[in-house]
């Protein structure tokens, strides 16, 4: 799907086709493409309309890019991710959407649906402002909002990781493990999208590119500002899921400890009684304790209990229970 | 709450409104505007009266940010963070103030009360000279406070560091993990503020800013040292907090090693005993020991305290107990 | 085997030696010298006939050489690894392809066959065009062909990860853990062929070298993006494998704690019971239990029962069982 | 205390009060002020004759400081630290001088006894040329001596480093892992002085500050050498001494897996002996073995023997024992 | 022992001093100076005849050094260390080597015998062509050949590494540790001799200092080269020994849970035969199983048996044995 607005003497209008006489400098006129999933047929405007790098062109249609800013001369080559979180709180995945920004024109590309993009594409033709501030305050708004899709979902992990935090301790096991495990996977994923979109906005924001007013880098640095917290935090997350799984290791043993702990006492406590039993279960002349025949049984019951209650002493005496 | 002070022909008096004259360059006045929580209609001075840019405003006014600084060509724009460490000794917070300097003027904005700003707003009118040597040097004053409270707080956090080292050979256990984890996850928040907090006073006391002086770079150079030592301690607090989590896992495995070898030496002991007592009960004709039939039994438990005797000396010459 | 490709007035043919005149700065000519596995008589080519540095023939030459770039004044010297992945999915190895670029000739230089090579020769002599837009671009096709072949064996690196990352938790035992580290020095590798590589063709891309136009520079750039990526991604398995061989040590230790339970169950069911059969089976008076001589046998039995009943629901309570 | 040494026309004497006019550039005139733990009364020659920054004055009579240099136009302030490690050999101490170096003069501030200025004080008056190579080599002469004392210690360093290597496989306990951790922290303190130290240090050898000469760059090269080194060497300390933890954890494992075999094999030794004997108590008619009523016994305690005897020759094959 | 080699109308020549004269810019003669272990006599040429600052004669006379590079406006110092691996594969040494490098001279000193001068100096009267390409290169040659001397013993590392990578799965134990953590530190001293020698080998590949031409910095680089991928073999190693001695804890886990099978199998298999022997061996009245007073000892066997079959089989399930 290709869309099609146009800024002209103050006022935006969704048009059906470039004219490109208005991408020549100081035309006059602001135009903003936008290409959702384009047909080879639609994609065909990049290279024969506004002349791009064919591979810049090739990388806007192909899929999966990493973020990178380039800059072909008289126009810069822009790609982002968008985040999209599954419901699922499971599967990390991201969406690149391109940008084309001229010195009249921008033009986006993007697979899929992109709630930025569409947001602001219904805006533009109701408000004659947005698109009539110039294409690269338009990029800004489209990249702003993206960033700002990313908070709800960095605050989601930060919650996930305060459970796990919790559960490590309450007990520790090989699925919490492996959750563990998983969730480093999905921060380090994150950690590889925001870097380097990072570093592409913070290029725009230094000024590097004489299309970017002093004005527009303002804007970039308060993105760039962002994405340098997203960054941080994901380092911090990293940081965290690992003290988290060297943690997990040391709640294990203490675990063993309890268990071994247990397995000792009961051992402590019995096995002095079998060799007891044992005594006097052999088949030679036992020693009379005081008292008649009757009494032996109960005097035998009473030593057993007297050791087993100097040994749970001993036991509380070291703090074991 | 909006207080305005004004230094004038050597005397700093409170007034209740900017004049905007006195913003001009070389307008002989100086003046400092401290924004405490302000309303939103107190908050309007900032872009009414001093023009800021609306990113600027919208940062200061909004919660929560991380430390920078940023330059909008005639004023400067930072944000640091005051240190507020809770007395429940577990949570650990800051609060970010944020400073617009101009050539002629110093605003402050903060959330809730700063002790800094408080203690020098009340020493602002009494001393003619705290406004009086400009509002470079005030604003000095001001961050040179808040860095001086960081200490006691850090010095808190060693002290605390130094009882888990201790506590860790005493009686490690899961509990003292979760606290040690919980203690790492301050450290590395301690860190991601002082680090930025550092970096920007740097770039006050490296003069990249034509608004910073000679004078007042010497004075910044003092505050980033400061913070440069912060943040090592920082880096070194989470060194050895890092060392700690390792050390707690040997802790563990050493204790498990102490509960094994109580396991082993009982088992050691008592279970050739079960076996001597079993054959004494078995329904054979048994050997005769030496001595009559009353002599049996003690000849078997002065066997019995043989073998127990040469085992705990076996363990004794291993260095088990 | 030497082969020689030379264009010249918009047509490609192969001839069968080089004309030192068709070397010369703008000759005219374009001419591509393959040298596989060259024998001592053909490898004097580039000395006798192209005038290239000692050392840098000799690197040539050689067997296996870090990938580099370096400039000798009017040519550059590059060396680049093609993967070669083995079959057995364990060794891992890598070919250098040298190649020498000047202003009017590409030599390329390898031992035993290469894929990417053997192909771009074949269609050499069938498209004018390939050789006919330079030796530079001709170098790039070369290039971004061997980088191409490294993608599908990442992503079998990283199916191989996510099988490890399965079993880990499954059965982690001593012959995977070789398996994990063997795997690591695997990545370690990766990583030392393609950082080196990513740094080659990144200064190209810088256009750091004047042989280099900006079109061709466009070109080397997004190669540089693709090795950019894949040393991503090796950092990434990287860090993943550290985390797998973390985590076999806490699955471990927790199929240990497993283990421990079994046993301490067993032996906290059973410990009492023998204890109890032991008294019966002591050679004194017994205290009669209600019911005739019969039933004291069901009692006793009913009374271990129980004690292991109450074991049991103590254990489920605790749940570790 | 104050010293005032004062070189002039040849001749080095000790004086008791600075003339400012011996300071002014070109005087002709050398001067060492050395103050030690000055009395607010004497610390304030730094301001009156002097006229330091107040900030560097502050900073010098304040305790402690991270090393540093600092230009104040036309004087340097540096910071360094003497080691003094104690006798206790445990804990770790450093103080630190200060310098003020100008065209024309030192002045050396410490608290306490410093060994490499009351040496270099002592040898000034005898020997004239001690300061008559000016205030910038004398100088060097002291913190070319302060770094010297490193060495010896550093050495001690390294040989207890190897006394824990050797006690972590000779007998893992708990002190031991103790005082690894108080080790490592002490590693840690030293390396927090050395590198400021030589960063330091580095600026003088680089001639960053005009008042070093091309000479005195070299001198200052040689220590910057030094201080490489010692950080070099704290840098491999650390290193060894977190390998030394992680080894002891798994000296520590080992153990309890030495401890673990000693039960099993008792356990695997004597479980089946009380089965047998317990067998034979049994209340039932018992299967009667060959020979009479007397070699029952024998024929049992033979079967236990040849139980026992192939358990331990299984033992043995698997390496246990 | 001092050698002196006197390069003159294009014959090299033994002589036995040195010329001023010589040493004089576009002398025509070239000299080269190799002394080992020169006594105080001998050694006086240094700061005699060349006039060598007096920190780089201590340097190049005192013992051990770390490697580096240093500009003495018309001499270079520079600093490598050929390696010396001793035949008990244990212990790991260096000896420095010290090269004053002018336009007309080269100056060799070292401790002890250096194969590589050792080997120069033979050929260097044979072959008029050695020294008479100028000191530049004879000192290439010299580096070259002591560089290329660590290829062996890096190799040999790598199958040491090999083979205790090997062991660490076969049989984890103490000494196993120890002697890792020995590699380990050997791997380490060596990249802190590799890591500063590649550096000083870089400045001169990157011609830092004008005495160096650039075919001379063609033939550094390629010693640059080595050393760069000496320093990251050794990178590569320090990486893969940390892994090993995390698998060697893994392994150790592993035995233990080995163990504690083979326990709780026994337990398991025993405890409750204990407990059935037990019941029989009551002194009451026993019910009675079929068959006459014979069958009643091989049904309780007969029962043993089948309870020790429904364990086993059990284990076999859960693949504990």
């Amino acid at each position: 799907m290709i869309k099609v607005f146009k800024h002209d003497g103050g006022v935006t209008s969704e048009v059906d086709r470039v004219d490109p006489a208005w991408l020549k400098p100081n035309s006059g006129v602001w135009v903003w493409v936008a290409l959702e999933s384009p047909t080879p047929d639609e994609a065909r405007v990049l290279s024969d309309v506004f002349h791009f790098h064919e591979l810049a062109v090739e990388d806007a249609l192909a899929e999966v890019h990493h973020p990178k800013i380039e800059s072909y001369g008289d126009y810069l080559y822009l790609i982002l991710h968008g985040i999209d979180f599954q419901a699922s709180e499971h599967c990390f995945t991201t969406k690149d959407v391109d940008f084309f920004l001229g010195a009249q024109y921008l033009v986006t590309v993007h697979a899929g649906m992109s709630r930025s993009i569409d947001k602001i594409g219904y805006v533009c033709t109701k408000d004659d402002r947005v698109l009539g501030e110039g294409p690269g305050l338009l990029m800004y708004r489209i990249v702003d909002t993206m960033v700002d899709n990313y908070l709800p979902e960095i605050e989601k992990l930060g919650e996930r990781l305060d459970e796990m935090e919790e559960e490590v301790f309450e007990k520790p096991n090989t699925a919490l493990a492996r959750r563990i495990l998983d969730f480093k996977r999905d921060i380090a994923s994150l950690r590889r999208i925001v870097l380097p979109q990072r570093d592409a906005v913070g290029r725009l924001a230094r000024r590097e590119f004489p299309l970017i007013s002093e004005q527009l880098a303002y804007r970039f640095r308060d993105v760039h500002d962002h994405l340098v917290r997203l960054s941080d935090e994901a380092m911090f997350f990293q940081d965290r899921i690992t003290s988290i799984l060297d943690a997990h290791l040391s709640a294990v043993s203490n675990q063993l400890n309890q268990v071994m702990k247990v397995l000792t006492i009961i051992a402590t406590l019995f096995m002095p009684l079998t060799v007891l039993t044992g005594m006097y279960g052999m088949n030679v002349h036992l020693p009379h304790l005081p008292g008649g025949e009757g009494a032996q049984f109960w005097w035998i019951l009473g030593i057993m209990l007297a050791m087993s209650g100097a040994m749970l002493a001993y036991f509380r005496h070291n703090r074991w229970i």
